[in-house]
């Protein structure tokens, strides 16, 4: 279908124009070109429909989501976000709906300075993934495996909120409409801490987002910084609308196992608190120390409430349940 | 599903191994350095259960098509290829499928050079989307936009193997099984023509690689050079495979009109003859001139047997029909 070819043609040239993108779309690849003293970070991340978000989502919602999810990706190694690639499969050529998409996907490119060098759209189930470029000092990233014991776990922002609109939208237990709509916009538009990821380089000594949960991230730092992780449970940080939805009897668990807030979740050389703090206030980010690293045990996480360990089941959200 | 994470971060280290992949698979984002006076070139390709391919389809030949038609598209420019990310949608979790995948995903990536640096799989409808990067020596790429009048139209290899195949799987003719054994290789396992696009920066105009067929992709070429292109049918250069087909009272227009042979076609002035036929001879790759490249006129491309035109049905390879 001439179409959808046309679509790829005419439709990825969204978002920022670098002076270094030496060749955009409409031929065989892209070429960009990376500064001297910078490595390029690269990422892919998917969406499936009825895995990733629910049939009929609107295209606004969903160009958003997929850029800031990968956005999420370049902030975690503190990269500048450029360049990316959409890969688009879709069921129908539907040219409003694709409107619609290319039009936020322009928009949120361009509030985060990435062009789209390149896309690939095909006929089949929905689909879209999207590869995302940036660039990064050399030898500056950021990574899971540098936490040392003593340094203090933070994290951006507020956590729980996307979990929490989500036991609503699949059925799990009702939410006051005040307190949905203000945490769905967490889950359909989360904000990618793009900025913070960049200032944090230097400071942090192991950084990542929170996409799978704070206990699955966490250990994925554990594991790979070989030590172990002690969080305050006390301490996380939550938003209004789930202070609310505590105040009426809801569960604190969602802030501790729940996926897809797109937070940065980091380590910090203690000696480095006061230079957080300026960059917390200088971006108007909130930071919240919420725990700290310790001497490899045998357990990657340990939950602490007031100091006290608590047991709670282990389990990090995943995609597939 | 965990097994799901499980592939992601231990089989998707595949292929080659670079000095410069900074960073491989288990980050936020891979890592990598473009060493000084190189560029990076940038292309995306997805295929599709059902659209793409048929269902049921080997994953080997998956593995191989989905590396080779990205692999195409770096010889399309004159890069060396160097780093792949892969998106996977997949039905479900079948250990034997995707050890057999990525088995055969590392062997040909390991062929090309390409090192597998980050992926990302998914459940749901099989769809495979392969993002991939390569060097290209500063300003150096070949582009669509740089045939000249004057200039003679060359393709390597053999063209209209892959669309015969497709005839007899499609069941719109038969062929007897020798021919079809020989040409259903070329549609399944295409040999993407990397060392001769990288020997063809500086000698060729223009190029790209033949995916939406001869006429499509010279319509492509006299479109973003502003020329047009005539082409010489009797010079088209055929598989043994497809003269036997001929013989038996077979079609020519496959090799006119078909797709995804992915061979190249290009352009260059005529004093690069010598340089040309040199370089074939030393990759060992047939090269052909089968046109020449001739002022803007009405048509973007003319066919031309024995030196008169003739009519076609104008028609490219479109993956939609």
């Amino acid at each position: 279908m001439a179409e959808f070819s046309f679509i790829d043609r005419y439709c990825f040239g969204l978002g920022s124009k670098h002076p270094d993108t030496i060749l955009s779309v409409g031929d065989d690849a892209a070429i960009v070109s990376v500064p001297e003293g910078f490595e390029l970070a690269i990422s892919v991340d998917t969406m499936v429909e009825g895995t990733h978000f629910f049939k009929g989502l609107a295209p606004e919602l969903l160009a958003h989501k997929i850029l800031a999810v990968n956005l999420s990706d370049m902030a975690a190694m503190g990269a500048r976000p450029k360049w990316a690639t959409v890969a688009m499969c879709l069921p129908e050529l539907d040219q409003e709906w694709f409107g619609a998409f290319s039009d936020t996907m322009n928009k949120v490119a361009n509030q985060y300075g990435v062009q789209i060098i390149g896309g690939d759209t095909t006929q089949g189930p929905r689909v879209l993934s999207l590869t995302i470029m940036g660039l990064l000092p050399k030898g500056a990233a950021m990574t899971r495996s540098g936490a040392e014991a003593g340094d203090k776990l933070y994290c951006s922002g507020n956590i729980g909120d996307a979990a929490l609109a989500l036991t609503r939208l699949q059925g799990e237990q009702t939410l006051t409409d005040d307190v949905f709509d203000a945490v769905l916009s967490v889950l359909h538009t989360p904000t990618p801490q793009v900025a913070l990821g960049q200032r944090l380089l230097g400071y942090a000594s192991a950084c990542l987002d929170l996409s799978d949960g704070l206990i699955g991230d966490s250990t994925h730092i554990a594991k790979l910084s070989d030590v172990s992780i002690e969080i305050d449970v006390e301490k996380l940080p939550l938003s209004d609308a789930y202070r609310r939805y505590l105040s009426q009897g809801g569960l604190a668990r969602y802030a501790i196992t729940g996926g897809d807030d797109y937070q940065l979740l980091f380590t910090a050389n203690q000696e480095k608190e006061a230079a957080l703090k300026a960059i917390s206030k200088d971006l108007g980010v909130k930071i919240t120390e919420i725990g700290r690293v310790v001497s490899r045990a045998d357990k990657d996480v340990v939950l602490l409430e007031e100091g006290n360990p608590i047991d709670i089941e282990f389990k990090a959200y995943q995609h597939f349940t």
